[in-house]
């Protein structure tokens, strides 16, 4: 392993930004990752403040992501960042990606994936060409227990898989707060900055990945009923979804920003023949493993009885809770150690390759485009595209 | 109030009957009602032999149910039958309780109302006609805070309500148990005494009359997808439902049977524009209230500032758990001091009269077959008559 | 098995009496036991306007237990009740009780057993005489998890047992409520009706008898802190104990009537050398089993793989929830079960033999006296007799 | 604010150690504190190791923390560390803190304070003469419902505080793992390194220090039935006391490291005249306020009604879970704000002081003397120091 901290170049995340902040405690916490530059802002004054609050040299803060791959790549090799953090808008998650590629920085990509599908195919392709790591940050699937259910689902101890049902309840678009300037739910239910969906793209994405992740199978098509359910809003704010899966079994996908007084409890059921398995946000270390002839189990992050998966993504003993930070932190984590385990000309392991990529991007952006479409259609079902 | 119990006669519950039993403790449980006659098998050795454990003169148990109705019709008016608990399977439904209402007795039926939708609305043709009291055992809206949560929705403190999830999970029929001479999966997967389905007739009914009562609201459209899992059964076993309300609300409503290892967790959660709350089997005294801008709070069952509705329908003081066979006991004890009253010449209160009725079983039956025509329609949405 | 009511008179339960109401909705539950007399209060019009409310015939309804005793002893022995329910204040539990078991009539009785521990010694002994059946009401050990929860102890699974933590914690005495002429806080509060213990006596027993029962150890000898802490009121109302048992382990007993807030969530837990069960009433259907090495397992009431005692004490299927009136059901049925078996000439089977007695009657008492004189003394350890 | 981040040297914490790990995750995750430099074992030679790990400069990796100590005083001050961070068993506290106070280093200390009471008292003056800034890291104080408890409970809204029950059981210890070479139950269970007291210095104190942090009270008084559970150990692993604070109250503290299958469910229940409060670490994002007479109420991590305590102390919103490493991280983070904020020429804010410091450290070690005082004594109660 190299022994030293991978360096990471920021797009995006300057003031008043949520997630580019959560990206910054992630890739710090274990000590794997360091800041070297970044374009923080469109703006170069706001970018030029969010440098000196990150305590970086101003010769490393840039006024554009094109200017930062450009003069990031003049740099000696052993100073340069290694790695792009891309935390903007979806409308500016495609153009970025693709320069940082084009010029040999792996990217780590927010979700979801681009502005539209057809970005999201070109993207991968992209990245498949250069050889460079790609990391897309479906946060939920860094959670432990949620790798420890796709690790058990995968062991075929519950049989076929017959029913996944998997929800995101939110409540803090549940009146019309875009008009108070809140800029996250600004650019959130803004078509020209989010694209088609608003709820669909922003956490209906996460539950369809969530759900293909651990039932370790793929939908085939759905039928969904897509709402705006607050006066005024652009894009969608509500949304249920019926999904047929390519092993027969179907599902129901639940993503709503308009049920007052939810905070963020994704939660995921997966029945099988033999049994089935459960794991929610608010008990995000324990895995229920429920049987019809047998107690239930409850599974518990970091416990020596579970899976290499689900040990290698905790950091302290059972009963101490890690939570969506440390989750978070996991993509990072694995990302940085698939980089600088290559970089030293060894071989991720299977843990550490396990963080999101290009396929669930295209995947994700696929049931953007199928949802939406299927929520103004009268047919009921509407196919994936292969 | 009649100081003395209410003279009850049972059809169906002979031995081996689940429901027999529980309808029977529910009916005993408050010391208002007492047995004095039953026709509980079409076998008349199996109904005589339930007649004697229940320690019943033989003279008031019969061989079926038209010889026990003309047998009390003809006895003295101080010891005949007040009314019957019919508990028979669904093809029986329609024809005891038509010839009950048709000779002046009083009906509690077991849900489903009917085997199908057109006797379900002659039925209650005949019930209104009658002028007696009928009680269609949902369950679930016995329960003291699911009262309290209509009671909470009806007062408008949520705003409009947007969303209803409903789900009802059950795993008893994950296996093929049919084959094995399991009399409750026999009857219920035999289309012949079902009548057009499976699930949603025995679980899908009880959560579409949960969601109808609770939100007070009225589904107008469903979009469903469902299945037979299970490989050699003769009806559905799972299925998911989109919904719409009358009043623009949409929801999801999942009962499934295939969901090893699960329960009986019926749940059910309702948003408004204001706030929303949430009510589960698994911690039926407990209302949850979730506000976008104050702690949540949870409601018990019992407490002094629950409503009226709540209060009536507990027994012991909060913390005390009541459950299932209280809330069933609830249905009997109201309609039973609905009857009481009323043969005291008294007006019964609101509390009293909150037991479900000839409506809600030709709403549910409403709901079965359009569930079913939406299963194995192309089409999108299907209306519900009006 | 007798196929017929056991007939039960009534002492005490009269207009006001919170658990007079919930004996009878117990006994009547199961359709074993069938109410025919009372002498429901000292006051022989409020004896009488209770026996009017119950539809009991006005000569069954007697002004004094004596003359109720004497009464039924003169009736044919197919019309006298066969058992006495006694559901007074505890000073009036050893004269009825011995009267009962003198004149021939089996016993169940509210605890705590007696007004001292003298008394309960000597009623123990005539119980002992009698041959007759007698059940001390102790509730939680009622429950069908709290069965299982002992009979996995007694089994070994755990190992030896070195740690018991019991604890009751209840809020409605928080205030000087006595003064406001609440029945149930006067007599309670009272050390003429209730003896030298407050909450010791009300609730502390109750948790000293389910120590008890689940760990299958006796106490040997404990260290008390009791409190008065309300102002004005004559008996204990918080107390926390540390426990030695027989075995060599310890324990912490903590019972309390000022926990603002707080309703009846009795809780146990027993740790053993190899695992430990969890325990409490506010999710009465589930019992936890811990392992060091293993995932955790929730053991359901009702399940199949549970224990015949638990199984003997359920009456419907996993997840649909009995509560606090099944558990003080479970004793009055198991008692009647018990007496009817005998009146057979049968043999009572241990599940129908497992409701608490004069023994556990003997226990509490001794634990009342003890646990005061700790609660008074300057020594650290005060031994229980032997 | 101190636009750089704090300069960190670290005594102790090298392979192996779990605690180590833990104050590195817990001082980088907020881009507050860079590792400068290390003294990480008393092994030269593993000293180094964790330097080449952590990406140290091998220069300024230390054999010893007096080397350090020495040698990063001689450095230009805008390059020597600033603070150390302490995390060696417990008889390295002293030593290196007072060497480090009197060399004019700010500290961070891990719990108990010291070997004993006499160098705890001797710390905390030589803390108070140095005028530099002193963390004791009781990680359950920084929880930010831990803080929001504290603050309502100060606000007066419960009343007088009457009852606390404080527990925290564990299962690691629960077999004789010390002979199996097992590094962190060696030193805990040794009284060379740990001092008089194994359980209750351990996780004890940490008991302790929640209780008085919550109530904002004070233990005068405390009896206390302590054990060696485990054959062979040599110092205890269980422990309950009876506690006395200084407003009359009482109270019960549990601790155990026998309680198999428990992980690490610290729980803290405060009780007041009028209400009452709950917090445990399994559901560390919720704070319970239970009322007599309305709904009790969940108050969650990072809710914008919350204190300024509590918001001060979470990073992102609400129903995204912050954990143990958080919790953790509250205390450095608060630490390097309020050194900053100094060496910037500012007052910290009451948020920033939020940390434990040497009183909590007195207090801590005065509880393990008297504990270990009461566990031996005849006499019902041993007084604090004054």
């Amino acid at each position: 392993m190299l022994n030293r901290k991978l360096r990471m170049g920021m797009i995006g995340g300057g003031p008043g930004a949520f997630i580019g902040a959560v990206h910054r405690i992630a890739a710090f916490m274990d000590g794997q990752i360091e800041l070297v530059c970044g374009a923080f802002s469109s703006d170069p004054e706001k970018s030029k403040q969010a440098g000196e609050q990150l305590n970086l040299p101003l010769t490393r803060v840039y006024g554009s992501y094109k200017e930062m791959i450009r003069a990031e790549k003049a740099l000696p090799p052993d100073q340069q960042m290694e790695f792009v953090s891309i935390v903007t808008p979806n409308h500016v998650h495609f153009e970025p990606a693709k320069l940082a590629l084009e010029n040999g920085f792996h990217v780590v990509l927010d979700k979801p994936m681009t502005f539209d599908l057809k970005e999201a195919q070109l993207l991968k392709e992209i990245a498949a060409k250069s050889g460079l790591y790609f990391c897309l940050t479906h946060t939920y699937t860094g959670f432990p227990m949620v790798k420890e259910a796709r690790q058990q689902v995968l062991s075929g101890k519950f049989g076929k898989i017959r029913k996944v049902y998997v929800e995101y309840p939110q409540g803090w678009l549940s009146s019309f707060i875009e008009a108070d300037n809140n800029k996250q739910a600004s650019w959130r239910t803004d078509p020209k900055q989010s694209g088609i969906a608003g709820a669909m793209g922003d956490i209906g994405t996460h539950a369809f990945n969530l759900a293909e992740y651990v039932s370790g199978l793929q939908v085939t098509k759905l039928c969904a009923d897509i709402n705006i359910v607050v006066d005024g809003r652009k894009l969608d704010d509500d949304g249920a979804v019926l999904l047929k899966f390519d092993n027969g079994a179907s599902g129901v996908l639940m993503a709503t920003q308009i049920a007052t007084g939810e905070e963020n409890n994704v939660k995921i059921r997966v029945y099988g023949e033999k049994g089935s398995l459960e794991w929610k946000q608010d008990d995000c270390n324990s895995l229920l493993v429920k049987w019809p002839d047998k107690p239930m189990e409850i599974f518990r992050a970091g416990a020596a009885y579970t899976s290499s998966f689900s040990r290698h993504n905790t950091r302290i003993p059972p009963g101490h809770p890690e939570g969506y930070l440390e989750a978070f932190a996991n993509h990072y984590r694995n990302f940085a150690l698939t980089v600088k385990t290559s970089l030293n000309g060894g071989k991720p392991t299977p843990e550490m390759l396990d963080f999101p990529g290009t396929e669930d991007g295209v995947r994700g952006m696929n049931f953007v485009e199928k949802v939406i479409a299927s929520g103004k259609s009268d047919a009921k079902w509407i196919e994936f595209d292969k």
